[in-house]
């Protein structure tokens, strides 16, 4: 399994990815799920990748050759970023049937979702959600975020939180504890923890990127923090005396 | 979906269950997924049920049916919750297999989930999951609770809070946080909420049951005073600002 997320704010685009990978419990390793292409004076893209591990390798790696061979189409070329997250869903597809052409089989899933975001010069910044199937949606301005992969135990602070104006800072904040509750509920997502905010208009400058490790001391303070906060909120909460009482 | 859970604390056992059963988005109905049997001197049962809602009230009515007719066995004459466990498990998969004898089909699936709980005079307070496929486990003294259904988005506040020791007000108190969160997070999860307190070696008594409406006074209270704890819990982490420095 995999945890990533994409949040597309006001001042631009966070991402955060965990990097473990496993193909059944002998089989853990860590790989990074978060591509960057091209940081280049006109466009940045950013690719988080969940799902199987061989589909979402070929996948980068023909995004790639495109480019070094000037293929049409490469993501160099296009002038749209919903033209790239389509490009990326037809290779996905293409490559999903090559191994599997009648569908998953039992032991064998070859599906793959990615959550493609950047911004291309003239453009504002965008973010696309990537099915298997190859379609892809946006997210709204309520809902500013998209999540791929071990989505459900870190998903209710992102729902607390999140909102297209935030500070990137407060994003990236709740990205990481989302994250880390989810590593905290889930063995299939682990460490180095992978953050990168790409700001708006900011093209060919590197972008803040960060790499995380379990014992990073940021990570470490923050999660000690939460859990002592959350246990000062939780033992606030109004008494169920309370409700006794009534009856 | 649904979502139930089940704590055993060195007090006694606390039940907890939404009441959302839905057959497609234009068939949604309440349904209580708590069932409770026998309330007599020397044993106090609650099932809580997740899954196919016909398998789920075969399985009840069933064991409503032997209880009354005197049949062998019976929930009135088993000596150990244990052998419960295994008569509805055993019941579930007969139902099951009566409506989908070679197993889920596309568009059809027979299976459901139990937890058992309660307390059968001269033993101990007990805890069952029943899984669909008949067979059953107990939980253990570090991870004292049982959820089924939609388990993940609530899991992550359980995780912290509870433990064997835990008092049983507090234990209600985090199963109402984890199922309320549950509830903001996914549309298949919805009140009224049940929950219940069986005190150990209290037989015959009526024990602590509530049903909570959307509105329930104390549900709302408890609602926003988590959230506004949330957003302050949050709002007191550790800046990023500090790991930005270092570099």
């Amino acid at each position: 399994m995999t945890y990533c997320l994409a949040i597309k704010l006001e001042e631009g685009l966070v991402f955060c990815s965990d990097s473990r990978t496993n193909a059944g419990p002998d089989q853990v390793d860590v790989y990074s799920k978060q591509h960057i292409f091209l940081d280049s004076e006109d466009r940045q893209m950013v690719l988080l990748s969940a799902g199987n591990l061989a589909t979402t390798q070929a996948v980068v790696s023909r995004m790639g050759r495109d480019l070094a061979e000037h293929s049409s189409p490469n993501i160099h070329d296009m002038h749209y970023l919903s033209d790239v997250a389509d490009y990326v869903g037809q290779i996905s597809q293409e490559v999903q049937k090559k191994y599997a052409p009648d569908g998953p089989k039992s032991g064998f899933n070859p599906k793959a979702s990615f959550i493609l975001g950047g911004q291309i010069k003239g453009s504002e910044p965008e973010l696309f959600l990537i099915y298997p199937e190859g379609n892809h949606i946006q997210p709204s301005r309520r809902n500013p975020f998209f999540q791929i992969g071990e989505t459900k135990y870190g998903k209710p602070i992102l729902d607390r939180i999140l909102e297209h104006e935030t500070p990137h800072e407060i994003a990236m904040r709740c990205a990481l504890v989302s994250m880390d509750s989810t590593i905290r509920s889930s063995a299939t997502v682990g460490p180095p923890i992978e953050i990168m905010y790409l700001k708006r208009d900011q093209f060919g400058g590197p972008a803040k990127s960060y790499s995380l490790t379990r014992n990073d001391p940021y990570l470490v303070k923050l999660r000690e923090t939460w859990n002592q906060n959350l246990l000062q909120a939780f033992s606030e909460l109004p008494s169920m005396a309370e409700m006794f009482e009534g009856d």
